[in-house]
This record gives structure tokens, C-alpha cells and sequence, in this order.
């Protein structure tokens, strides 16, 4: 199928922006597409080529890669929108969003029984890693397949694990991924609340905490956005809203018992119930701050 | 009241022992007493002490440390069996047990009402974190008695942090430590079984989610015995379910909730009743194997 020099990229949010950012200077040409016109101007802005549609960008492409919200946006874009049909015969599609895997096993089939290849590609290590390229990549497909795009996760990640040959393998991986992420902000925020309420001072509990057994890498990460009382958005309360859910679907389909993971969905639904999807997803403390009635 | 060279240790268990080695490489002096006779002939082997009685070991102590289980047994060994009144005095005790702060706040009291000093000191790290010297140690005591007592802790510790003058304060930062460090275990576990209900190769698992945004101490340190059959006991179920029942005490005396930390409790619990108090503190995992019926 000969190198991958071209890259159709769907999806310029928080991860996609800066994912574009990191090809662009591997030497990777980019044409991207979101619905957002600002996010078309952001990325035309650093040397990518916008796309007038999500089925042009992926005409003349070597690869696309897809990171849009959820599986519907990928059916849509792939299906709907035609960029399965514009992208030739034989090339690769990378689904690198966050989705169920039998969501991604079904894409997949549709995909390949159209001729063309597909990855399952999702990662780990939010807007960080994804404009340092040290996201941990995760990745389902023939190994034939993953061999081509390898330069592609090269520059946007520090670890490529090829998971399996199956589609959806890699999904279900980044699924129980998300089940620790999500336990851990919201285990992080229970700890401030119990230290608030106990009267200790929060910035020397996280400087003790985040050096200690008691560690972790988004008590790290979203412990000084925890501190904060407006912080800016990294990552929104609505993205664990839905991958938290679908640990819980996921679970649910295995017949597998996950209380915790089922308590720290609650917490971050009840945040976003009280108006506040939008926020950080550090500011799930405050559905501990409404519990207890503190500030 | 001068430099200190000469330190009695009292409970000579997981931790204690190994501290006791890091203090012999140091240069102190040590005179250690374990109601344990094995845990006395294995200190006396590497070239401390053993003493007839834990008071004995505090006779000529230029301070007295306790890796004791608990604060019933602190209060035992210093008021009942005569420690504080065999200590010079003027000389410090050093607490370094996970203990309630309210009961800390009694001891201190005690023991300064004596005419003795007192430093709250628990410390995070296990007991790989005590056989290298990298615990973080956490001080409550007023500055001039910690500052006595810090080339005890430079030899026991990586970091040491003066959390505040009242003792009790470092306990209840142990306490909220605690809370995190039971419920990234149980949240491992949670995650292996999982992934494990999905059919993914679990040590494949450990390795990407170890190395994600999903990381954590607990699931580098606990992981890969979660994945061993029987693996040697380095904390025992045991010790979380004592420490998240006194994470669950302390919340409820502040009157605020932990629903985490709860879920989690009752994990440790579980695995607890079912006969596997004393196996390593991984095998929470069998809690999970239990309500989900796998192996």
C-alpha cells in the first residue's frame, strides 16, 4: 500500500488540535476537517490544510485518522458523509476516539468489507500527551496493518502496544483504562473533601500525597486543577460522563461486578446534572462539596 | 537535650525490622523489643539490641520509636508496660504507627504531661519504601522537637514534611493517604477482573495501564501480584481493612461522606471474612473473582 506521507484528520478538539500539531512536525502533510470553523482556522493556522468536508479531506489521503467524540460521529463521518468511499481502496482508517468495542468490532467489518483497512487505535494520556507525542497508543489490526502506520504513532505517542489482531481488543483496553482514570479523579477528590473538611491544608496534602504510596497519575495531573476554583477546561466533566458509562456497559455486558467505577460515575453524572458538563473534570470535588455542603 | 544516637525500637514487623536496618546503616545505635522472639533474633542478627522488655529498651534511649499496630498496643507498651517512665526525661517518643488522630492527640498529651516529648510521625511507602530509607515521613510536633529528631529521619526517609505543631494533624493526613492507597488497590483489582471478564492477557494490561494516565503507585507496586497465584505477603488484607475502617471512622466524624473509600472497605472486608485476612493486601482481586464467580 506504499507510505503514508498524507493524512486526512477528522475531529480538531482538544486531543484531535493537538495531535495535528505533533504530524505536522514529524513531516506528515495534513488535511483536517471539523464541523468547528474555528477549529479549521486554528490548525490552518500552524501550516494544515482545511478540508471543505470530511469526505474531501480524505480524498488523495494515505491514512485517516478519526478523532471525533463517540462511535456515532465515526459511523457518521465514515459512512454517511462519504469518507470511507473518497479514501482509496486499501488504505487505512485509525479510529483513535474512545469507543465501545462492539461499536468499533462493527466499524471495522463495515470498513474492510468496503476494501479498506482499519485500525483501532485509541490512546491514553489526555491533551499532555497528546502535544508532548507521548500518548500511549493501543492498537487492534492485523499486524501487516499496524506495521504501516507505525511512522503515524511514532510522533503522536511514546508506546505502541499492538493488542491483538481483532478490532475492539484495543477498545476494551482504553475502556478499563478509563474505569482507573475516572476511580482516580474522583477518588483524588474525595481525599480533598475528607482533608477539607478535617481541616488540613489542601496544597501541602497534594505536595505529601502525589510523593507518596497514596500517588497517582491524575492525582498528579488534576490535583492542582482541584485547588483551583475556576480552572481552565483539559478535559471536560461530560467525557467521563460517557466513558465512565461505558466502563459500566461494558461491565454490564460481561456480567461483571464494578462498584467502584459505578460510584465514581454517579459523582461525575451529578456534576453534570447540576449544569456543570462543561467544566474540568477536576471539578467533580464538587459534587463531594454538595454532598457535604462546604465551598 | 542533646544529639541522639542511641534509639529504642519497639514492633519489629514488616516495617519495623527493615527500619531497624536502615538505622543500623546509619550509624544509631539500636536496642529494638518485638513480643516476637524470631522478630527480636532477626534484629539481633544484623547487629542491634535485643531487649528483655520494651521498657529496657527505652533505658538509655536518646529516643523511643514505635512501628506498633496500633494505638491500643502504643498505649499499652508506653503507659502499661513502663516505656515512658524507663525514657530520660526531656526525650522524645516518636509515633510512626498508622494510628487514629484523636487517639494520637491522647497519647501526646500523656507523654508530655510526663515531662517527655512527642512527635506524630506515620510515614507512607511500605515496606519497600522502609527498606531503601524513601518513606515519606509526615511531623506533627512543635519545630525545635521535630528538628531534633531529623537525622532519624534522614535515614528512614526520602521526604519529610512538618505538617503542623499539633499532633494528630500527620495522622490524619496518614488517614486521607490511606483512603487513596486502599482504593487505587481495590481499584486495580476492579480493573483485572475486568479486563480479565473480557478476555484481555492481564499482564499486557498491567504493562500499557501501568505506563498510561491511568497509573498509579498502588498499581505498579500491587499489579504484578495480583497476577500471581499466591504471591509473599508484603501488607496483608488486614491492614486496609484496620486503615479504610479508620479512613471510614475519621469521615464520619467530620461528618463527610466517602462512598469510595466505603466500596472499597468493604472489599478488603469481604476478603477478610472469607478467611484471607493475613494474605497480601492484592488479593482484594479474590473479592472480585468471588461476586463474579471467575477464578
Amino acid at each position: 500500500m506504499g507510505g503514508v506521507r498524507r493524512i486526512a484528520f477528522i475531529g480538531l478538539g482538544a486531543m484531535g488540535g493537538r495531535m495535528v500539531a505533533r504530524l505536522l512536525q514529524g513531516g506528515f502533510a495534513v488535511q483536517g476537517y471539523d464541523v468547528s470553523a474555528v477549529a479549521q482556522d486554528a490548525i490552518a493556522a500552524i501550516g494544515a490544510q482545511p478540508a471543505a468536508s470530511a469526505a474531501e479531506a480524505a480524498r488523495d489521503a494515505d491514512a485517516v485518522i478519526l478523532m471525533v467524540v463517540d462511535a456515532a460521529q465515526a459511523e457518521q463521518v465514515l459512512f454517511e458523509d462519504g469518507v470511507v468511499q473518497a479514501l482509496a481502496a486499501g488504505r487505512p482508517v485509525l479510529l483513535m476516539a474512545t469507543c465501545p468495542a462492539w461499536r468499533v468490532a462493527e466499524i471495522a467489518e463495515q470498513v474492510t468489507a468496503l476494501g479498506r483497512r482499519f485500525v483501532d487505535a485509541p490512546v491514553s494520556g489526555g491533551t499532555a500527551g497528546a502535544e508532548t507525542g507521548t500518548l500511549t497508543i493501543m492498537a487492534a489490526a492485523p499486524a501487516a496493518v499496524v506495521d504501516t502506520v507505525r511512522p503515524i504513532f511514532a510522533v503522536l505517542g511514546r508506546k505502541l502496544v499492538h493488542v491483538g489482531e481483532r478490532p475492539g481488543k484495543a477498545a476494551t483496553l482504553k475502556t478499563i483504562n478509563q474505569l482507573l482514570c475516572g476511580v482516580h479523579i474522583a477518588a483524588a477528590a474525595e481525599a480533598f473533601a475528607l482533608a477539607s473538611k478535617c481541616g488540613l491544608d489542601l496544597p501541602l496534602v497534594l505536595d505529601v500525597l502525589g510523593d507518596s504510596a497514596a500517588s497517582s497519575w491524575m492525582l498528579k495531573d488534576r490535583g492542582p486543577r482541584m485547588l483551583e476554583r475556576d480552572p481552565a477546561v483539559s478535559s471536560a466533566i461530560d467525557i467521563f460522563v460517557k466513558d465512565l458509562g461505558l466502563v459500566l456497559d461494558t461491565a454490564r455486558n460481561a456480567k461483571a461486578a464494578a462498584p467502584l467505577a459505578a460510584i465514581a460515575h454517579q459523582l461525575f453524572l451529578a456534576t453534570s446534572g447540576r449544569g456543570l458538563g462543561a467544566a474540568d473534570d477536576s471539578q467533580v470535588l464538587r459534587s463531594y462539596a454538595a454532598l457535604n455542603g462546604t465551598d
